[in-house]
């Protein structure tokens, strides 16, 4: 009997004695996470009761009452809906588009109109093709050689980069102002590679802008799957003189009433310390939005649940926001932002999630380096969970409008790899996120929430200005 | 000019000037891979043109030509069949299951034959169920309860263990043993819930001994999909005297010849000092085995094209080993560490890839403190590649034979979340696997042969003995 208790006291004494209440309520957050989340099964709601959720569609503002009444039966303090006027593009019929080699000679490859884009006329657009790495080659090219042509953006993702959000940084520009530089040069349209790592079949779309372009002197503008990319640049250095069809009718309508979606526990000791924890409810329309960002949203929602159900009860305000509008216009983020400042409203923390639902493996951090260290200081309780990355950088787009030198913004890092494999197409559907990846994004944020309230961030030193 | 020329070196002093031997070479490995890979090539064929590689299989032959061929073409020093014979199990014609809750209504079930099972009679066998958590119930049951019934292991995989494979652990008894123990108190046959964290309707298929059991009281074994068992365990809960009916035709054939797959590159300086990467070449026969393990064979064979295209010469002799027989008899990886000591082979390292084509998270390692120190002093080096993970742990299963004072021996651990969902089962295919985690992969493990491989391992002191 003195044996057995000897060697349990042995066994036991670097786990249960030195467990500290940090680590008891970590495990308890990802235990309940990934034993009783829900985060799936909204998300399965979501994506597949609800479908794509572009701003100032039907199934945008389905999106908003759903989780709004998902919020409601959580028995939070306060759950509202917060007014926002948001673009609406729509897509219109499918986008159809063609290679001709020569006269009578056409091969179909894939494409989808960018978010934004003016349609083709009615009949479409054929033209010679030009093709360039990237907006700095238009001047090297001049008029001459781009007036009434196609330009086709074909620099693709650095394979070489480990973070592919890296990479795709290093290819958007691209899609987002290509349009409007060709346009400067007379170009009739533009056809940009898909931002994808891989090659396949699927067009990914996005936002792009015109800038100040006056409405006239618009292009249209659509994606081309990386394969249709590949073909396209093999036929164009066989013969440059091949043409190239699209035809899209896509429209940009009236702004339209929208919402952010906005859940609240009072904190019970500084309760006009505001913690925001949040995702965008919009997405794309091409696929579900499941990874972009119903993930997000759903795990934020759960970030409350979480702290709740394992009896733990914020000293600050913990606000859940389902932003609006992420992807082709941040107006959401936009006035989540202008109604806090409005208010007077002391923000000291936000965490987006918004890199998809994969296995997560840590945060990017946006805030002063007091902050940052104290951040560092919490690393080994994530180690368990296989959380390692605490890096600087952005936190997300929905929170940055809140940015000020005294709050914490911070982002959720998934794994990375397989993001744009789905991003924006058709593919980014519920069947793509693992159940426990998605949960344990849910453990991890809710963890750091937990911590960022127990601690408090640290307050900036007001010695400047 | 100036002022241009001071900024660079300012920006770049810390990336390019401080950049040592070892991250440059570090760097040029992923860069290969990542940009001009073969595991993904390599990868498709043996899972799209082959298949599935049951030991003794004609697709399992057919993998030893075909990867044999291709190391050929690489231009190593060597390459080379190591017989070993093996065992041959067949799975016959597609296994067939139902819940009979009363005579003449019935509900189908997925099943499949366990690895090594014998068959049932012919008309197949049906008989009253007991559930049970584990092998430890069956005693407190006795064989009162047991004689004549099926046994049903139920024992879920564990949702709250953050690596799925302390969660498989913890379960696999069942599978492996659970036949043998069952049979003891007169069990008809076993069911026994997919090892597999996700319900769904797959059964998962796997290794199983009789142990001792004389054959002829031996009992079947099978899987039932995860969905399947809770059907079954609600089914039981309203009515234990519901009958379970399953029919399967296997059998264990005679032993046939099949060989390990061997490539080597002739160490520069130290010849005789050599070292092992792997992974196993056969698979379940269900799926196409593109994660177990053929992931694990073509990330090796990567490993020597990687270090010799990117211009480096290993000091010690470096082999890919494609082990034969890892998934139901491990003759492969013990016939390789009996013709080493055969042979007086030192062997200094080994390290495995055999925990699917994943993300890579790090390694464990099996060896000295000395040598694990100094693995750690490498962990730095990693970093950029977001590889964080380096635990104390099995190296992997065909390497293990080969344990002894002085080897280090690793294993490649990827992000383990979504490995159980295929595992054994019909959907451990080729689309599953991503081009760029398989690829990280293999640059993860290059790199830490050349760390190795430069550096040597740690000699072990000789004091002891």
């Amino acid at each position: 009997m003195k044996k057995f208790l000897l060697l349990a006291l042995f066994v036991t004494s670097s786990i249960t004695f030195s467990q500290s209440e940090d680590e008891k309520q970590i495990k308890a957050i990802y235990d309940m996470a990934l034993t009783n989340g829900k985060a799936y099964d909204w998300l399965n709601y979501l994506s597949n009761q609800i479908g794509g959720r572009l701003s100032g569609s039907v199934q945008a503002q389905q999106a908003v009452e759903y989780t709004r009444n998902q919020l409601d039966s959580l028995g939070l303090d306060r759950v509202w809906l917060q007014p926002v006027m948001v673009p609406k593009w729509v897509r219109g019929t499918p986008e159809f588009a063609y290679i001709e080699t020569k006269p009578g000679l056409t091969t179909n490859v894939p494409i989808c109109a960018l978010g934004g884009s003016v349609a083709t006329p009615d009949v479409g657009i054929k033209a010679n093709v030009i093709e360039v790495k990237g907006i700095e080659d238009l001047e090297k090219l001049g008029k001459e050689k781009i007036e009434g042509k196609i330009v086709f953006y074909n620099r693709p993702m650095d394979p070489t980069q480990i973070s592919t959000f890296s990479a795709y940084s290093g290819c958007v520009d691209q899609r987002y102002s290509g349009a409007a530089e060709a346009g400067k040069f007379g170009a009739a349209g533009v056809i940009v590679r898909s931002m994808n790592l891989r090659l396949d079949n699927l067009p990914h779309t996005g936002s792009m802008s015109y800038g100040d372009t006056p409405v006239n002197n618009r292009i249209p503008a659509a994606a081309i799957s990386t394969k249709g990319a590949e073909l396209l640049s093999t036929t164009l250095a066989l013969n440059p003189e091949i043409k190239f069809y699209f035809k899209q009718n896509c429209k940009q309508l009236e702004d339209v009433q929208s919402y952010n979606v906005v859940g609240e526990i009072r904190g019970s000791t500084y309760p006009n310390e505001i913690m925001v924890v949040g995702g965008h409810l919009d997405s794309w329309d091409l696929g579900d939005g499941s990874h972009d960002d119903g993930a997000g949203c759903v795990q934020s929602m759960d970030v409350l649940r979480l702290l709740w159900e394992t009896g733990y009860k914020p000293q600050r305000t913990l606000r859940v926001v389902l932003f609006m509008n992420e992807e082709n216009g941040l107006r959401g983020g936009n006035k989540y932002a202008e109604m806090a400042r409005q208010r007077n409203e002391k923000h000291v923390f936000a965490l987006e999630s918004d890199a998809g639902g994969f296995t997560p493996r840590g945060f990017s951090f946006d805030c002063s380096e007091e902050n940052f260290e104290q951040v560092l200081s919490w690393k080994k309780l994530f180690e368990p969970y296989l959380i390692h990355m605490f890096v600087k950088g952005g936190g997300g787009a929905d929170i940055g409008p809140l940015k000020d030198d005294n709050i914490v913004l911070a982002g959720l890092r998934p794994d990375s790899q397989r993001y744009f494999d789905h991003h924006h197409a058709e593919n980014d559907t519920f069947e793509h996120v693992n159940k426990r990846e998605l949960e344990l994004g849910a453990a991890t944020m809710a963890s750091l929430v937990y911590l960022m309230d127990k601690y408090g961030p640290v307050p900036t030193p007001k010695i400047k200005g």
